[in-house]
């Protein structure tokens, strides 16, 4: 399928690289493609960044029917622009496609209309330290009908904008709520798929926990209240002695890209990982024993994000003083350093455009 | 607030009495009211149906922040338009709204916007016997942002459409299959509101219960995949000896206004009717006793749905020889009776417009 290219002819004002806030700007054009049964998806374009005409029976605002990805773009200090793993995110989106009866995409065509994107709105890649082009693909319900079956026609569409560094003054260990009531996702539900749905269900809890003084949740399993799940949108690892572990995909955790990235680097390091299920009990024993070193979430926006504290049914621990611990702060050095193309690339995981 | 109306200029043709689909076709005119944090809901608006223009951003999209209601409007013999219960539809509306962080509505503005726009398009409530006009309110996320927080804007929307009779040729009981993998919600989760969300997570049981000739799947408990909950889009009773059993309202069941009324007329007749948790093992036990009498499902759109078999795990059984029963033949009966204005309106369910 080739991709038709209409440039804009009013460009907007790129904002100030030192003032950008993520999720608010977006860049002067947008791909869309469009499915429907007899055509597949066809019609694959590039046009002007510019709203949507949708009707109100639009199947997406009513049952929920959609997916997303997330990933960045990173300018390079020789003005290349890299991607991160850019197949793992279309190979995830198709996952997600399937939990929610949505047409595959070709993988391979997913990551040639990212990177055609990018390159045509190449100069919004910002170039301050930290800072990268987020890239936004998503494909929801499109039929204007009201009955709950899966849609048969759809949008894939990707925007993009530009993001400013997530640490602008180094890494901050947050503060951490352990959700005791509610639930993100129970095995058997939606939690494996990147669906609107999913975040939808985490609003209320988040919302609580920031009125209580904490930046995101740490999300436990929707049977027994027990094993951990998730941080917030991300996926979660703790050093404990000289094991680090995350939660086993078990089906209601999102399969994490940084997540995978991160078990490959710390192994790489001859790091001890294990995916397995993890108790919140088990992270507080380990903590009255001294052998809770560090906690971290993995994600796109923030790469890492180092665990200063948690709160578990008002019992509030203190993991490694409040500061970044050595694992996370490597992990982080070494992701953003592939990323930026300032160390090498040696597992393969950059795509330059 | 007041609500302006503006009448279309092009009234659409209407479609054929006895040729009405489910959710296709649509009234000439909406109902719009907007959401912002410093001026509250306001701009209520009646106009003519037509598309909504949205960012690609639109919170709603990425994020599936969205809620809806859905009920009838039904013509009586000498013309007058009947709402069943709308005050419940709005009730339950801003208990989704609640558990969506939605800022809520005035539950009886909320009335007055379905009175004034069902009687803005008062040809378009069809006339045949068990013809009615379906009204969507719903309430969806609007900001143009990419970022896990609720939205600072929103639009409530109301459109209508003429559907048929559900039941052209008589009740007809349906074959349903008891899921034993797929969850649509866990105690914790979203299962009480009526989010979109939901809907996305019963999409592929029910595309593949339906692969396998059934109209709809029973839903069990996503903890111990061992209690009934709900029954594809609907509430389920069972009539087990002299006793009517239907799964408590235990926070992951939504909690339905035919469920409600089906209950209010039970116990009005005398039945035993109890609220209680109900697990596939009883009803397959009530069976082999020869106790099971009746199984139904309760909803707006069928009203009383029997179920004629259950297939769990491959044990199929057959219900009451696969043929309406007289509780679930009664309930339909006197709900439509009172509906439809053909019965007294001895609860004062009925809102004439």
């Amino acid at each position: 399928m080739t991709i038709s290219v209409e440039k804009t002819k009013n460009p907007k004002q790129k904002p100030a690289s030192d003032n950008l806030v993520f999720g608010t700007t977006f860049s002067d054009h947008m791909f869309i493609c469009d499915y429907e049964p007899e055509k597949g998806w066809h019609n694959a374009r590039i046009v002007p960044y510019q709203d949507l005409c949708v009707s109100p029976a639009l199947m997406t605002f009513h049952y929920g029917q959609s997916i997303f990805e997330g990933l960045k773009a990173y300018k390079t200090e020789n003005k290349k622009v890299n991607l991160f793993r850019p197949i793992e995110n279309m190979r995830r989106l198709n996952d997600s496609c399937e939990r929610l009866c949505i047409p595959p995409v070709d993988e391979k065509f997913g990551v040639e209309a990212i990177k055609t994107l990018v390159d045509t709105d190449r100069d919004w890649v910002p170039e301050e330290p930290g800072t990268s082009l987020y890239i936004r693909p998503f494909i929801f319900a499109t039929d204007p009908f009201l009955g709950v079956r899966p849609s048969e026609t759809y949008s894939f569409i990707i925007i993009t904008g530009p993001v400013g560094a997530y640490y602008k003054e180094g890494m901050n260990p947050v503060k951490i709520y352990v959700e005791p009531n509610y639930v993100r996702a129970v095995v058997g539900g939606l939690g494996e798929a990147k669906a609107a749905a999913n975040y939808a269900a985490s609003l209320k809890a988040q919302v609580e926990a920031k009125a209580k003084g904490y930046t995101q949740v740490l999300w436990l399993d929707g049977v027994e209240k027990k094993y951990i799940e998730e941080v917030g949108t991300m996926n979660v690892f703790f050093v404990i002695g000289d094991e680090v572990v995350t939660p086993m995909l078990t089906g209601s955790i999102l399969p994490g890209i940084t997540r995978k990235s991160s078990i490959e680097l710390l192994r790489s390091w001859g790091y001890k990982v294990n995916e397995r299920r993890i108790s919140i009990d088990e992270v507080y024993a380990a903590y009255e024993k001294g052998l809770l070193k560090e906690v971290f979430g993995t994600g796109t926006a923030a790469v890492i994000s180092p665990v200063g504290e948690l709160n578990w049914n008002g019992r509030e621990i203190t993991v490694n003083n409040g500061n970044t611990g050595p694992v996370s702060q490597r992990l982080y050095d070494t992701m953003t350093g592939i990323q930026y193309g300032k160390l090498p690339d040696t597992f393969g995981w950059i795509e330059t455009i």
